[in-house]
């Protein structure tokens, strides 16, 4: 059975309604939708692009099961003819999209498709669903990087993320914009992706001695023993580990005897100077090797704050702040219309106007390889510059090999070494970057305009011109 | 095939070395930990519990797949002892919870799990992630039911909820808070929640003219048309859907003739004022009884502050702000051990210590009905009130039988109309509602922090006290 991730109803009732309303008059030529990304938070210099994977596999699969059908049906609202038409009903268009792991920014589409109407009309919601998503953390997570360079990072967030889709597609987000892993095992079974765990309060709180507790996970973990030491009385506790650590190293009797204690978390407190008393105690301890692992609702701006303070810290373990994007937990995104039955179309609804066309984004870079200037422009134009936007789906099949997340990761990497260094600020210029529109695409626009003006006189001639 | 959302990897990583570690030292006895939210948002001044359902769910269908045990071994992490002390592992506990749609605060347990050791370590991470999200979305849709009294509200989030199940549990969230129903078509199917749908605008877009989309869409749902208006010229589509909708009550013939139409959508500009042009447009043109529906980035806080504007609206379609909690996208909840092999715990990690203790919820209400005071005491004291801890699974089993969503509904507006006046504000007020500790409740912190103040001793001494 499908599960309701995968099931052609979990889109919004009007893309059905739509349907029917194109089917009914026969509407089925070619429509070109693209999504992309309106104005970028406040708090944001660029996203990432991310979640193509998920939107390949989703289109791969779409189709209405009998049982859907005969839901839709007795919702008393769709016709016959119009359900029966649904049956079989599969996605046989073209997909075009920027690389999961590139630098993408206002207005420029992240993904084209080029489709029958009712198909390219159908998948809007899903397909917004999982784009959206995953390019709203991987945009989150590459900020993480660049404010802790060479820091071990961490997602954290399956408890706080939105469900379990958000707690896996998080983890996955964040390890292509450069994470190290993630505390999430079913990730790391299904991407690939390095897993991470310590221990809970609760570890700590269950053993009669703390010693004990950490007794009982250095011998189950040798080699991989990270302690959270703030239970009770994070000084103390430290100390017990520097303890532990020597023992276990020098002492311990041959069958207990491991390279010691790799790490030890703080979860709670002021994490900067906590770090450094801890890390005092550990040294003087005789256990300098023993690093320093904090976790605890971070941000990129608290780490950027605490690596200022020069806390000794090596690794940040992200949970809600990441997997929710709580300073910004959505993007004013959208998948618009641009054109149909070969011609070009777009809104002009108030603030949310959109250009018009089939389109392409072109990239320049300075010589010393920094982004340089991005050009929206037609398909068909020619223009300088790196074409972002590369087909993925030619009539429904793949028609490029999907790279691996570490491809991706290592893209993501060679992306964000492009930024310039104002770009790469957690606080964004007063300038944003945004893309240059080409003079085929202005032109456009005019054209576009100027029909609907012609089409609107003509519609409200059919009424007469009572209200005038 | 289990879906990812069913499986047992869906859980953090050091669950399960958790679980390795307490196995490795024989260690199941009865442990209770208990589910809570540590302080509200700012903005919050009650919480709406929800998610139970699923997660009765989830506790009944936990297993480890076989290569869920192969993935596990391969990790080179696990012994092979414990990886088959998982095979035939489930849920053979006690739940108790308080019913869903239920108002809760700071400190008080939604659920309490009373299970062996293990079992109630692994369901950790996959318990807050289903109680977390349904709990914060079912709380910021009362917010919004409370500001729009009598409106129509309907979830429109889908696309920008954070993944397909975030999708889904805000439809639900949302419905059992107040709302009259959803956009996501599924959730119509599952949870029998009412299903809403107009149109987008690249349905105005793909017809050459408006009248003939709007015509087209009326055509199809007779008695469910609903115009969006605002894809070029808002005022000139207003009057057009005045003409349409007289024309279709009046003037068509008999195979077209329809009720009209339903309610025009307004999804962008200055909504108030938009609303009042609009509704002067449709009443001036004869179509005084068309409703007016407004979508696009609405809070709680737009809704109030159109209704102060007397803006006409009938409905709002709520998404991005709703879907994600905008304002507060996370609770600061935690599942904490509370006691563990008869003696009670806990932990007191700066800023984060908890109760110990098997607890119990006791509400009064005064004379009015209104909230008076919450209890948080130990579960075999005796106090005042509703006890709102109830038996839900005993060993594994339900034992009480789930109500039905319009049952949880109603109970949930039976609760809100509990809240006095102040506490119905979308500003909180200054002294929040907290519960009262019990003298049990206080005298057993005092026996748990001392018995562990010997333990921390004993437990130095062990080491020497060479740090003294």
């Amino acid at each position: 059975m499908q599960h309701f991730s995968e099931r052609a109803l979990l889109t919004d009732f009007y893309e059905l309604a739509m349907l029917q309303g194109y089917f009914s008059k026969g509407m089925n030529e070619t429509a070109v939708f693209e999504f992309f990304v309106r104005n970028l938070p406040p708090s944001r210099q660029f996203l990432l692009a991310a979640g193509l994977a998920q939107l390949v596999s989703f289109l791969g699969q779409l189709r209405f099961t009998e049982e859907d059908l005969s839901w839709l049906s007795s919702t008393g609202r769709f016709s016959s003819a119009f359900i029966a038409s649904l049956r079989g009903l599969h996605f046989s268009g073209d997909l075009d999209a920027v690389p999961e792991g590139s630098l993408i920014f206002a207005d420029e589409p992240l993904v084209r498709i080029t489709a029958p109407l009712r198909e390219a009309q159908l998948i809007e919601s899903r397909l917004m669903n999982l784009l959206h998503y995953q390019t709203l953390i991987a945009s989150k997570a590459a900020r993480c990087v660049l404010a802790a360079p060479g820091k071990q990072l961490i997602d954290f967030g399956l408890r706080r993320a939105h469900g379990a889709e958000a707690a896996l597609m998080a983890a996955r987000a964040s390890y292509l914009a450069g994470f190290d892993g993630t505390a999430t095992t079913l990730a790391g079974m299904l991407f690939g992706i390095p897993v991470f765990g310590t221990m809970a309060h609760s570890f700590v709180q269950a053993f009669d001695s703390q010693t004990d507790a950490f007794a009982a996970f250095a011998e189950n973990f040798p080699g991989h023993t990270s302690l959270l030491i703030d239970t009770y009385d994070t000084q103390a506790a430290a100390a017990l580990a520097a303890h532990l650590h020597k023992w276990l190293r020098d002492a311990a009797p041959a069958g207990l005897s491991t390279p010691g204690i790799q790490a030890v978390r703080l979860d709670s407190g002021d994490l900067g100077p906590l770090a450094h008393q801890v890390r005092r105690i550990l040294d003087q301890g005789g256990a300098a090797e023993v690093g320093i692992f904090v976790s605890g609702n971070l941000d990129e701006w608290a780490l950027q704050q605490l690596l200022a303070q020069q806390a000794p810290i090596d690794g940040f373990g992200m949970g809600s702040q990441l997997d929710t994007a709580a300073d910004a937990p959505y993007l004013d995104c959208a998948y618009k219309l641009v054109d149909y039955a070969g011609r070009a179309r777009r809104k002009r609804s108030s603030g949310k106007a959109n250009w018009p066309g089939r389109k392409q984004v072109f990239r320049c870079y300075d010589k010393a390889g920094f982004l340089q200037r991005d050009i929206l422009a037609l398909h068909e134009e020619h223009s300088a510059g790196e074409a972002l936007l590369r087909p993925v789906l030619r009539r429904g099949r793949v028609v490029a090999a999907a790279p691996s997340i570490a491809a991706i990761r290592a893209h993501a990497a060679a992306q964000l070494a492009t930024l310039p260094p104002p770009m790469r600020a957690l606080e964004p210029a007063t300038a944003r970057y945004m893309p240059a529109i080409s003079p085929g695409l202005q032109a456009l626009v005019h054209e576009v305009d100027a029909q609907q003006a012609r089409a609107a006189a003509a519609d409200q001639a059919r009424w007469g011109n009572e209200d005038e």
